[in-house]
């Protein structure tokens, strides 16, 4: 029978009477496993190589340590109560399934503040605009004001191929009018929109705004090229609401690990992932030697380029699924600083700013406002700039975040105090920031990791068309658990709708 | 001497000598100026008529209570936690004086999610989208890809104006397609921006996303009026970040009163203000009778309309001033739900729903995310509508907020259990929400009420350009302050430029 699943609670019916099921990995996606199986009466067991639970949803605060494959162990070096989140930074308001644990289990959030029109622009290059900092509401409101100045004069002189009766063409008029903040004769002539040069205050303070900058220069210093699209703004995930789980991400992590942490081994590397007859053969190593377990099932939920490198019976099909699917390489580095400069001088609260270099983004926290010291992220970049970056040692990218960051924020060189920086394609363990498919991974790989190899699950973000996000670990997790649950229950389960019975 | 003052801190040099100012009004504005003349040994009184300080900065609770002039005094009936802002809810974070108040009181702040893609357009009207709820984020990503693709044609088509060189031309359309999510061959055909109909998830679950709604409906159904404009997100005031002091507003107001206690007079009902030759003679009444009291110096923080009905014996255009400048009318009512449907059921988190009716907006809290319980503000709304709604009864207000509001959320008629509603324009001891200036009354009225008259200093929103906002009220104290100390110390302080030395 079909059973539809609800949204957010997951009951499941049915007992997993006491079924033996090995969790690889006690990142968000095999906690969440072992959670729920647990509530349904299955016996599991959790596997992590690290010492601390939790995989990419993880905060550094002091004492935090990370293992770059070809570098020594590095330990932050953070005042108390100060962190940035290493992972995922961020909780859209429609991954209502991340909010549902965030409830579940205990985890306050509080708003991130993804938007903020008072960062900057920074764009490297020639141009008028180039090498300065621009306030974002500058660029935004500017190019806004020419754009729609644009498209009014040309509904107003029937340059217009589309057809639009006379009534409709004066209604859009009227929007890009004020759309743009254009003046009666539908020019762009700046407005307050773009913020004040004198802020307007008592008595006589009227405030005075400056002229706008002109789209040539705009455009000459690439302030509208794709590293300054709106994407911030625009793209679904990234839309207000955002959230952040209060105290840092990782506190989801550890609440979940308080619910599994009777069944969690830590420390235990996995080298050897084997389907038998009567279910698998989990081989790992710990500080002790080599141990070999045995269970009913397994739900594998490391990362694709870890899983990679152990040793397996998977049919060939699933073996090149976890050969060929490709990984973000990104990197973040946290500043921490003496003073929160960027409120205090800068009225920066929270939000990104922007840059064409390889830092690609600063983010500046979403907490702890007005509060004396911060940390900042001084970089947040993908791709051959997070390999670029990711190539130097630790000293060498703290040396290029404070000289590209000082170039916006001449308070680096007062205020900083130290760094810690993880490049996740480094990363041990991980080896990659998210699965990133192409349409001919996604087609020709994707479906071969959606079945079990025989006894053997897959789960995680790469498992979804949610990559790089938290609710892609939870929605895999609950359709791994479903789909595994229906199996031995002999039930067909609705989650997902494609979920096979085995 | 001119000194320049900086900007949050206020340093003034010199001693107010005991000198004996009496303020009038326990507002921001009024409370900022005897805490700040305090600090520089004045002997301040402060006369409030109410049995509460913080004039418009009030949070509504459980035991509120209001007084609107032709009725009965309400009380509010909320549970024990919950609240909302009847007056100011927002901080820019451009007012650095305002979130430098809530630092050097101790007072925190959190993020006011003002800007929230997933609320709702409602027009009540005519066309296909009328009379029914569209998400914000549809509306914004069809209006705007359809605006790019006008343009990007017209450009294309060398059907424009502007003298756009062929390569800026090019780098244009380039942002245009990115701006608006344009296909490749420049159309608009929907995107993820504007939302999914299924949601992508794990395994199979891509994702679907709807058609674009034709502009041509947009139009109809009245999407693009005015009463849509994306003002919520791009005026100045209004842009990201905003802020809100955790608790309640009222907490700046509250940690004020600590600081002015011993100095306060509250239940006072100032009825007249007399200069006279060595200083003013105050009279007002209380419980007890009516009281007159003499000081060297007066700073009046009453709104005007109150102001108007006092006593007093002003210039001819100081008392012209108070009479001719205008007041917003407004109203916002409070509603107290058993649960947070619109998080649980419509991952509404913060943010405002507007409507083109008496509504105006609907705004979600932003502070206790994924709790049981909410106060949402079932309207707030300015003008004639507000007039009109005020001109109810407390109960047909409900009536009112319920039949508008269950148009969007029908699970009003389920959760809803009471509210409370304050029309600003009717309230005793306001009458109005904030100064509204028109060009006239800038140029003619206002100049009047920037000098003291004699022994009388004006202060308040209505005496600056930030009207509305709790910066006014701050900026406006700085200003007298700074203003009344510069004549009692004889030395010139240049707060604002234009501060007179009496």
């Amino acid at each position: 029978m079909l059973k539809s699943a609800p949204a957010h609670a997951f009951n499941l019916e049915g007992s997993g009477n006491g079924k033996k099921v090995i969790i690889l990995g006690a990142g968000l996606a095999g906690m969440t496993c072992a959670y729920e199986l647990n509530k349904l009466g299955y016996q599991c067991k959790i596997l992590e190589a690290r010492q601390r639970t939790g995989g990419r949803c993880w905060s550094i605060r002091n004492g935090s340590t990370n293992t770059e494959f070809d570098k020594a162990t590095a330990t932050a070096n953070f005042d108390a109560g100060l962190y940035f989140n290493a992972g995922p930074s961020r909780i859209p308001h429609h991954h209502q399934l991340t909010l549902h644990y965030c409830k579940e289990l205990g985890v306050p959030i509080q708003v991130y503040n993804n938007v903020n029109e008072n960062t900057y622009y920074f764009a490297e290059g020639k141009g008028s605009l180039s090498n300065k900092k621009i306030r974002t509401r500058e660029i935004h409101n500017d190019v806004r004001g020419y754009m729609t100045e644009m498209l009014a004069k040309s509904i107003d002189h029937g340059n217009l191929d589309a057809a639009l009766s006379k009534e409709d063409a004066q209604k859009v008029i009227e929007y890009l009018m004020a759309e743009g903040g254009l003046d009666v004769d539908k020019l762009y002539k700046a407005s307050a929109r773009r913020g004040y040069i004198e802020s307007p205050g008592a008595g006589n303070k009227v405030g005075k705004i400056a002229d706008p900058h002109k789209l040539a220069d705009i455009i000459e210093s690439g302030l509208m090229d794709p590293d300054f699209y709106n994407v911030a703004e625009y793209t679904y995930e990234l839309q207000g609401t955002m959230f952040q789980a209060v105290g840092g991400m990782d506190q989801i992590a550890k609440a979940l690990e308080k619910k599994v942490a009777p069944i969690l081994t830590m420390g235990a590397e996995v080298t050897n992932i084997t389907n038998i007859s009567d279910g698998v053969k989990i081989v790992y190593k710990d500080a002790l030697g080599e141990h070999s377990i045995n269970g009913d099932m397994c739900i594998c939920t490391l990362p694709l380029p870890i899983l990679s490198n152990i040793n397996h019976n998977f049919s060939s099909d699933v073996s090149r699924a976890i050969d060929f699917i490709g990984y973000m390489k990104t990197g973040k580095i946290g500043m921490q600083f003496k003073r929160r400069f960027w409120e205090e001088d800068e009225a920066i609260y929270g939000g990104i700013t922007h840059t064409n270099n390889d830092l690609t983004q600063i983010f500046y926290p979403s907490y702890d406002y007005l509060d004396k010291k911060g940390i900042l992220i001084g970089y947040y970049n993908f791709n051959e700039k997070a390999e670029r970056v990711g190539d130097l040692s630790y000293t060498d990218r703290e040396k290029l975040a404070l000289d590209k960051g000082r170039l916006i924020h001449p308070q680096y060189d007062k205020e900083f105090e130290r760094s810690f920086s993880v490049s996740w394609h480094k990363t041990k363990y991980n080896m990659g920031g998210w699965a990133v498919y192409t349409n001919d991974t996604r087609r020709d790989h994707y479906p071969a990791l959606l079945k079990p190899d025989a006894n053997v699950y897959f789960a995680g973000e790469h498992l979804t068309y949610l990559n790089a996000w938290m609710a892609g670990a939870f929605e895999s997790a609950r359709s791994v658990v479903a789909s595994l649950h229906g199996r031995v229950t002999e039930t067909r389960v609705a989650y997902p709708e494609t979920g096979t019975k085995g």
